[in-house]
């Protein structure tokens, strides 16, 4: 914690006051510095985005490569000041550290830092993508979504498993059907899966579809089945959200002096 | 207001009265006469519709030319004549004009009057198409919807964000799995984009699709989770209407002398 | 009424005790005999229909005509028989011919009758299909989803409205955008509207599809638009299917006594 | 049960602590035992399943085929051994082989045992994959879900042969558009069927498509009001859920001493 020994010169009282104005400026977005400061995050994560997919256009001038460099380098500094400075300000460092937006904001500037010159940063360059997920964390709606996946945990696992093993017997199925006719297409029950799941999800690329009776019929009745199953999360989410919505009036009425001003 | 000097000359309860029942007939719907100017309206916008439709058509022979541009014209007029009357009888006109409808209505008639021999007129046309919205301000239907939206306001920012960045992780995952085997169709994540919206929307063109394994289980894992986010609005939409629909019936009960009289 | 005559000579009160008893054999499926004639039913519309399917078929041996043909004129001759048992024992014979069924059940026969020689039967045999709608007669469900219809008669409208609009728009945005490369495909916003469905429903054959940069960036935005619109029908069935069920259920109680014996 | 003998030395007080024991572990999940075995058995039918799968592989060394027979060797052994020891420990044996996932445990080890040397197993190895079903006896959610389907009997059924014959009659349209334009593709209704189930399911493989005007126009309107079909399910899906949780509550409420234990 060297960084802060500058800091600790001032005396105990203004050092916990700067924290504590931090904090409410990094944390909340009542006051204008703060609404200011949210914008500016946004922006920089907008900007790390449209820089990285540039960087995949095949045809880049070295100009275009050398600004685009400059642009992640700017990035990456003001990230890395951005995740000190929570540090500094939050209440309880450790947890602040082993929160997931800790991790997620560590995991965006770490990269950089570890990887000088050792590979090819271009999968890590992946990580950075998660910041994206930073936005939830001022929005009231996350949570009741996460409200609501908690409540589903057990249905939704359970549907997936089902979802799952349609998706498997479709494939066993196809492949008895056409495996003779299209060896190409449906060679092994790895090759049905593809076939398989870009049926059931509706998708259809039209790469890959029966071509014999038998498969025919067989993707009938598949699909006038199938077309239930797609339609089974649809209502658990419905039915959950509905859930979540009255578990938070029902806190919101026990704890009226909470007020949520992340909420845009 | 030059237009309204002939009208001056009446005595002024006269004219108060003019306007009123000129409002009534162009608002209302309960009179024989306004019911007739209802449909003869309704009939004009799909008139001018049709005729804007049938003027891509490839071969036209002059003499359909000539009868489409006479088609446009008379719409024209009438939308003109209808817009002067109405701005006339308007209980207060500046709100009148800067309402949502009296811009829409202005803007239908507007291209005409701006564009004479300026610049081609074929893009300004489709301006011309929000007339077809103006069937909705006769619907209770449509205060529900905009009352739902507004309570789903914060949720569908919120899946609109989680879609694109859903979208968008996957444009990155397909990058790097299938750059390198098909550099012509994916060969940045900007064309990764096209193909992450048609297999996400379960659209599936067949145009593009991923051929490396790699590829193919990341899209079956991609499938397999996607189909819960596009069952997510339904899922809010369902709530908010339902909502929307309650918060409707306590008013209706709150005020029942207010007769709902445009609907249809 | 010719074919009433010998039953005319009956005593009044044996007479009107056959119709009961008819009435009750056809109408209800309480009884051993009406179950089976419900069945026997059901069985001659399925056959009906196999049937004119197997027609169609291109290489058909004259032996497989003839027995078709047979076949044919069996399930005539039995639905005209009963028809006529049903007429008669209607409790208001006009009624039951205007009524849904009555006229259902009528043009299930009448094309034999009327186009002896006159045309070509082919297109007239698919009003036969009707028949199939006969099924929902027995059925308590086909009532609710009837009341759901009825009280989503607006919403359904406005949806239908807002549904073409939007597929309209779409087909004037990418005849703008893909006419110049495409001018095979995108001739017309006639030939665009074939994309717009098929996209906006999210089949997606592939047979159209943009290539140029922006008709694919309109696609991508309609596209994300567009989901939240395939997702509201669901949540109106759901709400007024909800509602639908509810007004059943407060019935039932008002009239106990009403038995469903049709429900199987 | 002459497998029984050695037990029946025992004192009669043992063995009947023993069988309670063994049922104690088979199907609670409470002990630390229990919940090895349960998840030595969920890894078993993994594994049997993979051994299937990479079966069908077309390009396999003499080696791989012998450690797969191999694989398959054990996983029967384990089921035929866990097969004897629920049968031992049932409280009611008869009950216990008549019920659903005693007659799939029975199946899942019965091929290997009827058909050595008689006919290919291939087929009848896909009874194996019933297995897959056995996750779900621990679950308290798959009585939620056969809960649901009891009450949506008669709603489902309906709503299948809605789906059916919206289906059938689709064929039998775009039959009479496209039979003469592509004799090929749409040459009898057998053939315009695939083509109405790929259609109306949103998959769209692009195989088969109308070209005709008529074709078109006939395929816009039903996709139009197709979408609405496909949306019923969902809300069925959604409210009977409801129910079915709302049941579940009344009756756990009804007897709170029962412990959910299996729910993981």
């Amino acid at each position: 914690m060297g960084r802060q020994s500058p800091l600790s010169l001032v005396s105990m009282e203004k050092f916990v006051e700067i924290r504590i104005q931090l904090r409410d400026i990094l944390e909340n977005s009542t006051t204008r510095m703060s609404k200011i400061i949210y914008w500016v995050i946004h922006c920089l994560i907008i900007t790390a985005l449209v820089s990285f997919t540039v960087h995949t256009l095949p045809e880049l001038s070295p100009t275009a490569k050398q600004i685009l460099y400059l642009v992640d380098l700017a990035c990456l500094c003001l990230f890395s000041v951005e995740y000190l400075l929570r540090l500094f300000a939050a209440e309880n460092r450790f947890r602040f550290v082993c929160s997931f937006f800790g991790i997620v904001d560590l995991l965006a500037i770490l990269p950089y830092f570890l990887t000088l010159g050792l590979f090819d940063m271009r999968v890590l360059r992946l990580l950075r993508l998660l910041q994206l997920f930073k936005v939830a964390r001022y929005n009231k709606v996350f949570k009741r979504y996460y409200r609501a996946c908690l409540l589903l945990r057990v249905d939704l696992a359970f549907f997936l498993a089902v979802a799952l093993i349609t998706v498997y017997l479709a494939a066993v199925g196809i492949y008895h059907f056409e495996n003779l006719a299209q060896p190409d297409k449906f060679g092994s029950i790895f090759q049905s899966l593809w076939w398989s799941v870009v049926t059931l999800t509706t998708v259809g690329y039209g790469d890959v579809f029966p071509i014999t009776t038998g498969g025919k019929v067989f993707t009938f009745v598949l699909l006038i089945i199938g077309l239930g199953l797609v339609s089974v999360p649809a209502g658990l989410v419905a039915s959950a959200l509905g859930e979540a919505r009255e578990i938070e009036k029902v806190e919101e009425k026990g704890k009226p002096e909470y007020g949520e001003t992340h909420e845009q």
